[in-house]
């Protein structure tokens, strides 16, 4: 048995979520089952963290293991081929140790959140982005945000649902960028809660409409309560980039 | 009776392409329908450029008459209301003068063309790209694309089927960028011929993979026979990105 460790990217529109679940298809479902279709093996396919409806994936990781005497070329080549036509792409395999696991062994995980910020709705990156009209002022985002850097118990930006054990996490960045007439948002930390990263967007929404001072969001950090928070941004304009590990 | 010019985003995907067929959805038939839906007026909306089946567009021109009294704000939003669920949008809407003319006009157009440059197929960007596996050599692809730029008789890079009176173009940019796994090439001109681009970048790939020298590519030109160039490359990863005019 070898375990590998999986790249994968994935549009997450057609998707109820990461997870496997009885309402509808999944990421890690469509995974799985190429995994039985590639070798007749039914593995588990464990992903670095359960990304939502419709989010998308520019750089997932996940680890499976695998009986079947192969090599690590033709367990992405294969799963690409079984995948269709499927938006999940398995982007690289390499094998990794029996110790390995794709939520446990992250060091850290980086995500994008993508608005378009115009009059016109989008025609090419529907389903992409969140569609703003109002003029956001990106500025006074980022220097809003930079007031929830830092460790802090995240209590306010935290889904009610949220299993993790404490809500205390370091965030190591949060910066917003405009590009003409898209501003993306950049957030980086070990780990996050649940809706974390939609929770704080929603937020500097506020800032970027001018409803909000860093201040107010300072004082919503403060409170250790998710009503003292502003809206959950919309799942279509997240993406998981990137997930980091030690060594491999 | 007020021309307007229009400013327009599209996803080429599911049409037959900007010009109305009786063999499919087309670009120009969404929008002549919605102008009708909006003012009840049958009117012509004539486009700066016929873009192929599969070509996007984030700023093609277009023309329209409407005889009915209104303002630009709401041309722009009637239409877009009326558009949906059709993947155009209508970015701007501005009263022009009645010599404007959207194809006669203009004076510049500029085209990027997108090449996804790895191994695994693309989840995100289907449809969007070029997907090409084996590694391509930008620098080389620039320097060699330097050699077609200027005043040129471009028959070899010209579709059988073009209808422009004279092969003889002036082109005024040719610039290839890799930016990651993502190669794009920007070409811009006052004109362009049919498929020119397409045509341009199907032999630049032959460079990018070694097989083709800079000086292949200046024969190729000075042959002026389509039989010398490279292949066409496909329509998804073409976008017409603008469309200048010397006032408006």
């Amino acid at each position: 048995m070898t375990r590998y460790r999986l790249t994968l990217e994935y549009d997450g529109t057609p998707f109820v979520g990461w997870q496997r679940q009885a309402n509808g298809p999944s990421v890690q479902q469509a995974l799985e089952e190429a995994v039985t279709a590639f070798c007749g093996e039914r593995a588990g396919v464990m992903g670095a963290g359960r990304t939502d409806a419709g989010v998308h994936a520019l750089g997932q990781a996940a680890h499976v293991d695998i009986a079947r005497k192969t090599d690590a070329e033709t367990v992405r080549n294969a799963l690409n081929f079984h995948l269709r036509p499927a938006p999940v792409i398995v982007l690289d395999a390499v094998p990794v140790g029996d110790d390995f696991h794709a939520r446990f062994s992250a060091t850290g995980r980086r995500y994008r959140y993508r608005i378009l910020n115009r009059r016109a709705m989008p025609a090419l990156e529907r389903n992409r982005v969140w569609w703003l009209q109002v003029p956001l002022d990106a500025v006074a985002m980022h220097e809003a945000a930079q007031r929830l850097v830092g460790h802090h118990d995240f209590s306010t930006f935290r889904a009610t649902v949220c299993q993790a054990k404490s809500p205390v996490k370091t965030l190591d960045r949060l910066d917003v960028m405009r590009h003409g007439d898209e501003i993306s948002v950049e957030a980086a930390a070990r780990s996050f809660l649940h809706h974390q990263v939609r929770n704080l967007v929603g937020t500097l929404k506020l800032v970027g409409e001018g409803k909000w001072s860093a201040d107010d969001v300072a004082r919503a950090l403060e409170a250790r309560d998710r009503v003292a928070g502003g809206p959950t941004a919309p799942a279509e304009g997240l993406y998981l980039i990137d997930v980091a590990y030690a060594s491999a």
